[in-house]
Formats: structure tokens, C-alpha cells, sequence
């Protein structure tokens, strides 16, 4: 495997940070892939093993009441806002090994070129390891981030189930040693004017870097989402040869209408250069009824809308919302499309996105500008006022499952990348 | 009850339908509904009941090779044809009792008729009780009256199964005591040139009469079908977020353009005046992989098209094999239609047609003429060569469930209507 090093990234750094990334794999397979549970004993050995490594390099380690972990190399001013490197160390069941852990070793990579060069910043440069970002385990986004900033209702604590166990939120906070109360309290361990900026670093888990041959990405932003996850069209059961077309109640059809006008409405949107993508992941009439020769009365399905644009997402909403009337009266059906959720969508930092464009060049990375489809801990930080950017890392056939493929040389030039970023606004 | 007579039907005639009816109904409940079997206990008590009663009235019973029951009244003149009036007496799982029975009802109130004013017709009237007509118990249709014919291919006797039993149908017909040898050598208990005329009474299927609030319909035709059982579209699975809409391959999305086609294809045959109905009724993406956050990369559905006019049916089945390859071309994924089964479309008689028309004005009986959406024996019999009618009696939330609802009303009306048909044709 070839490697580029400068003064930045040394080999041994990308070594650090590959290595830390072998121990965790290797650590939590549960084939096919890997299983981190969200404060469970994947995630509670990774954390284990970055708190292992982090000594051996001297750095200060602490630990806050959900169990996020701080690794930092103070800086010689420590009155300055500190430069924060952060990702997630759980992952999905039977998962990837790179989705979140990634950026931690990248930031671990970062902080072992500093301590390598014997470098004296002057912000604090602050690793952050982030509890509970994958919503396949309790089903509510950003737990760990939400938390450290004092944002994470309290009801969440007990009414957000482990999927495997059926245990709350904070019966598995407890378990691991950490302190819901104060969760529920809305105590914080992040405040936005003590971060100078954010940075995340992630593999993509699309195909734009792949597929445009560019082995690093540069944020422009995290899309938000307005999800649906119980649509339901509900019309009448009948025989498919005896009653006639307008007589009919037919769901299939009225739900594929839908379904269409949800393309149609995408279609415009990028005609209009608007940020969106759609998604009906589900769809499915009633297994226990449905037959070919009767009419089908039932549909479900699920509906996922992104956009950069949170003016986009309500706007799609209102449209859509309109459009349901209008066909179930149409069609003589009813159409509930449920209650919906809606995560905000967030913007990078633009002083920060030309500092990683312009060192990309600089540094000969090869790099290119991309919205961030999936959410991240990082929209919680923008969110919150604090300058934030991701750098995202080629990867192959997505995440969320055992194939991805992130090349660990496209990872070390993530790596200098990052390191570059933090020379020019930690130093 | 108000109930109508003349001479030709009398309350007698009505009450003899009606107790055979209730008799059915009390000996095969399976709640909620009932059942009977095809080649089953419930199919073999209704023929027994049958035979009961029609010995009781005197006529002249003969059973087939594979068990379908010939009630005769013997016409002065056996060299002709006879007419023949006919249904079946399986009923679906958990179904309604009067889909088949009414129709074996209404011809066993028509001899009743006979006997009772000791009318001697020219030509034979026989009541012909059908076996297995509903396709839910052995897979195929209309096995009684094509076996009849000799028409049953002698494959489908060893590889047709029971949906419950799991045996075939040889070895069901054998255990009733009939003889699937001579169904496999082809061998005939029904002959066209034998038969003047077939008339088959059934309830409505659909709401048609209903909701035009008439008792009795003259069937135009009785629509084939063509069937896709096992449609699917086949994409990729993929992140919701983070693949752009041009590098996407939605099976839905797919999927339900191609529904939307198949709307589109009826509302231009509409438009001509060509007969066609078509039903999506099964559509699901799968269960084991889909999820709200994952570009769907399956869907299977299932197609039923059914017309009165064959070209119709053929014409439709070219086209959207067409734009199914369109469709998969245009958004880079797979559909394949599958294997089709056609089932082909019946022509009702002409002459039969206008003398129902006119009887039915003659004798003040409400009624309309429609196409028959589901299929019946008639069919095997119109395609035969042999002219042909169907009857329909006004019948509420359709067949096929335990809600339907016959009025016996309704019932003496078509009751009175085929007599007439009888007694104009067959003396």
C-alpha cells in the first residue's frame, strides 16, 4: 500500500490510527461484520481500548456523565476555545467496521503526528469519542451529542427501548457506569463558545466519491429528514373481475399515485436546483388478505425525505400533505400518512469548507464538495452554533453493512487533511 | 318476505331453493362463513343433500367419472338436446354459502317447477351440479365441468395439489370414489351436440346490481383473464440519504411507475369502449431486508387483467410487457413479469341474451345486462360451441367472504326468469 506523508501525517500516525481500527474489529466481529451495541459491550471496548491508546500517547483523558470521551493535548492558551475532532464508536448490528470509528481514528491520528512533533498549539486540540449516534439500537438520533450539550429530553430516557433487549435508555446508561439523572437534568458537557470548531471526519456512505474517483469529500451539509413511518391507504377489499373501475377502492392504486407525485414533486425540486432526495423504503399490502384476485383495501408504507434545506423538507411536507388529500378524495380511499419526525438539517461552516478546499489543493489531496445524505452527531454541533465541518472518506457499497470498503490509504489522506486544517487553526 | 309467482314458479318452487340453501349453510359452518371443499366433505354433503331431494321430486340422477351429479327431467323426445341449467357446490374457505349453491338452487326450483305442474317437456331439463369450481382449494379452474368436456390435461391430476392437504388431485377425486384414469384418457361425460342450450345462475360478484338497485342481470360475457402471479422489480438497496437520485435503482419507484402504466392503459381502453379491468392486488417489498432508511431493492406484486374480448387481454399483455422493459431500461433495474396464465374470455348467446331481455320485460322482473367479471363453467361450455347464458342475482359486499348477502327475493326473481327461459326453449 503506497503512502503520502509530509510533516503533517507520518506513517507511524496513520499506523495509529489504523491499528486502533484492526484491535476494534477484531474485537467485536458477530458475522457477517461487526456489533457495537450503543452503551454496550462493543461500544464500552472501544472506548476502553481509545482510553488504552490515548495514555500510551500521554494525552489527557476524561470521561463525562454519558460517557462520551474527552482526549485532548491541551494547548498553551487554555483561556481559547478548543478545536474538536469527534465521531461515534458504536455501530450497527452485523455493520461496517469504519462507520464512525473512522473519525475517531483519524482524530487519534491527529493527535498522535502532534504528539509526535512535540507540538505545543495553542487551543486545546480535543478529541471527542461520541456515545449512541446509530439509531439501529435505541431509536432516537444523537443521543451522546445531544446529551454532552444538555439537549436530550428527558423522556427519552425512559421511554427509548434497546431494540435487543427492551431495556430504557437509562437502564443502559446506568449499566455502564454513567449518569442519567443529570441527563435529565440538562446538565452539559459541550458548550458552543468553548468550541472553536468542530470537525468530523466520516467514510461516505454513498457512492459520489466512488463513483467520481476521489479518494476524500468536503461537506457542504447535512441534510435533515422528515420521515413518515406509518403511511397507510386504506380502501375497500373486492373481486378483481367483477366490479368496475369506478366503483373500485382500490389502494394499490391510489398508494402508487402517491408514490408518483412524490417523484414528480423530486423531479421539480431538482429542476429548481433545490437539495432532496426521497425514499419509500416500504410498501406492502396486507399479507394476511391480500390475494391476487381481490382488490387490494390496504397499503403501508414509509416515507424518507432529505434535504440541506430544512424551507425544502416543510415545503415538501405541505405539498405532499395536500397532495394526499387530494387523492384519497379523488380515489374514494383514505390516506394517512402518520405522525412524522423531523430532524434539522444543518449547514457547514463556509470559512472552514475554504480552508479544507483551498489545503486540499495545497496538500495535493484529491478532494470534492458533497452534501452529507445521513445525519451525524456533527448537525447537533452546527446546530448549536459551533462552526463545524466533516471530511468524508471514499468508501465502497455504503455502510450500514459488512461490505463497505474504505481503503486505508484513502483514509491516511483524510488524515492529512484534517491534521492540515487543525495546524492552520489550533497553531 | 313479499314473494312473486306465476305459473311457472310457485312459493313451493322458492321454498324447495331455499331449504336446500339453509340446508347447506347449517352443514357446513366453518366460522366466520363456511366451507366446502372441493372433492372434500363439504362438497360431498351438498351433492348427497342434492341427490336426496331430487330423488324425493323423482327425477332421474346420474353421476360422471369425476363426479359431476346430472338431475334429469326426462323430455318425450331423447333425441334432443337438452337444456341444461348448472353450477357448482365447493364454496371457498370461510366463504358465503350461496356462490355456486344459489345457482344448483335456482335450477333445482325450476324442476321442482316441473314436476309439481307435471310438465313433459320436448327436451330433457337436467340440473347439473359441477365439482370444484373455486380455484382456492386446487389451483386450477374450472376442473368439474373441463373434465366434463374431457378437456382436463391429464398433468394436472398428479401435479395440482390441495392448498390444505397437499395431495393431488388424482388422489383427492380417487378417495371421493371417482375415476382420475378416465379424466387423464380424456374420456366425456359432456358432449356439445347434446346440449341446446347452458344457462348457469349465480350471484353477482361485484356491486353492480346493487348499486343500480336491480334484482336480476343477463350476462354479456364472461371476462378471461390473463395472470402474473410473480411479478418483481429488482434494484439495488442502498442509503437513503446518501445516493443521489440518477445513481439510484428504486424498485419502487420502478414498481410503481409501471402500476401507474398499467392505470394509464385502462383509462385509454375506457376511453374506446373496450372491456378491461385490471387489479394490482399483492405488492410488498421484503420483509427481511426493508427499512425506512434504505433504498428499496426488491418489490414483487401480482397482476390481474381480465376483459370479455381476448385481442383485449392479448393486446394489453403486449404493451405492458413493452413498457416494463422501458421502464426497467429507463431506471436501471430489472422487472420481470413472469410466467401468465390466460383463461379465456365467453361470449354469452346472442339469441339467449334477447330472450332473457324480453322474458324478463314479459314477467316484470327488474333486470340488466353486465358482464361477468369472475369466471364460471359457462365458460368451458360457451367455448365448446354450446350456447350459453348466464343469470346474475343481486347479491351484497361481493362473494368469497362470509359478509355476502343473497336475498331470497332476489333469488325467485332469476328463479322465475330461467323458468320462463326453460319452459320457452325446452318444450
Amino acid at each position: 500500500m503506497p503512502s503520502q506523508t509530509d510533516d503533517l501525517v507520518h506513517d507511524d500516525d496513520v499506523a495509529v490510527a489504523a491499528d486502533f481500527l484492526d484491535y476494534l474489529r477484531e474485537n467485536s466481529l458477530d458475522p457477517p461484520g461487526v456489533s457495537r451495541a450503543s452503551f454496550g459491550p462493543g461500544e464500552r471496548m472501544a472506548h476502553a481500548r481509545l482510553a488504552e491508546v490515548a495514555r500510551c500517547l500521554g494525552l489527557v483523558l476524561q470521561t463525562d456523565f454519558v460517557g462520551n470521551l474527552f482526549v485532548t493535548q491541551p494547548g498553551w492558551d487554555p483561556s481559547l476555545p478548543v478545536v474538536m475532532i469527534g465521531s461515534h464508536l458504536d455501530a450497527v448490528p452485523h455493520g461496517g467496521n469504519f462507520d464512525g470509528a473512522a473519525g475517531v481514528a483519524i482524530g487519534l491520528g491527529v493527535l498522535a503526528g502532534l504528539r509526535r512533533r512535540g507540538a505545543r498549539p495553542a487551543r486545546g486540540v480535543t478529541l471527542l469519542a461520541i456515545r449512541a449516534e446509530e439509531m439501529s439500537w435505541f431509536p432516537t438520533h444523537y443521543i451522546g451529542s445531544r446529551a454532552g450539550f444538555g439537549l436530550l429530553p428527558a423522556d427519552a430516557l425512559e421511554n427509548v427501548f434497546r431494540f435487543d433487549s427492551g431495556r430504557s435508555l437509562a437502564s443502559h446508561m446506568a449499566e455502564e457506569g454513567f449518569e442519567p439523572e443529570r441527563v435529565a437534568k440538562g446538565e452539559a458537557s459541550l458548550v458552543a463558545a468553548k468550541i472553536h470548531a468542530y470537525i468530523e471526519p466520516h467514510i461516505e456512505q454513498g457512492p459520489v466519491l466512488v463513483d467520481a474517483g476521489i479518494a476524500v469529500g468536503i461537506v457542504t451539509g447535512i441534510r435533515g429528514n422528515v420521515r413518515y413511518r406509518h403511511c397507510s391507504v386504506r380502501g375497500t377489499y373486492g373481486h378483481a373481475g367483477a366490479v368496475p373501475r369506478v366503483a373500485r377502492r382500490d389502494a394499490v392504486m391510489a398508494a402508487t399515485a402517491f408514490v408518483q407525485e412524490i417523484e414528480g414533486y423530486w423531479l421539480a425540486q431538482e429542476a429548481a436546483g433545490a437539495d432532496f432526495v426521497a425514499t419509500v423504503g416500504q410498501f406492502f399490502t396486507s399479507a394476511s388478505q391480500h390475494t391476487i384476485t381481490k382488490i387490494p383495501g390496504e397499503v403501508h408504507f414509509t416515507l424518507d425525505m432529505r434535504s440541506e434545506n430544512n424551507a425544502v423538507l416543510m415545503a415538501a411536507h405541505a405539498h405532499l400533505s395536500i397532495k394526499a388529500r387530494e387523492i384519497a378524495e379523488a380515489r374514494h380511499v383514505s390516506i394517512d400518512l402518520g405522525p412524522h419526525t423531523h430532524a434539522q438539517a444543518a449547514t457547514m461552516d463556509g470559512d472552514l469548507r475554504a480552508r479544507l478546499r483551498r489545503l486540499a489543493v495545497a496538500h495535493g489531496i484529491p478532494a470534492m464538495e458533497l452534501p452529507s445524505g445521513g445525519g451525524h452527531d456533527c448537525a447537533t454541533f452546527a446546530n448549536q452554533g459551533v462552526p463545524s465541518a466533516m471530511v468524508f472518506i471514499r468508501n465502497d457499497k455504503g455502510s450500514h453493512n459488512p461490505d463497505e470498503a474504505m481503503e486505508i490509504a484513502d483514509m491516511a489522506q483524510a488524515l492529512r487533511l484534517v491534521a492540515a486544517l487543525v495546524d492552520e487553526i489550533a497553531f
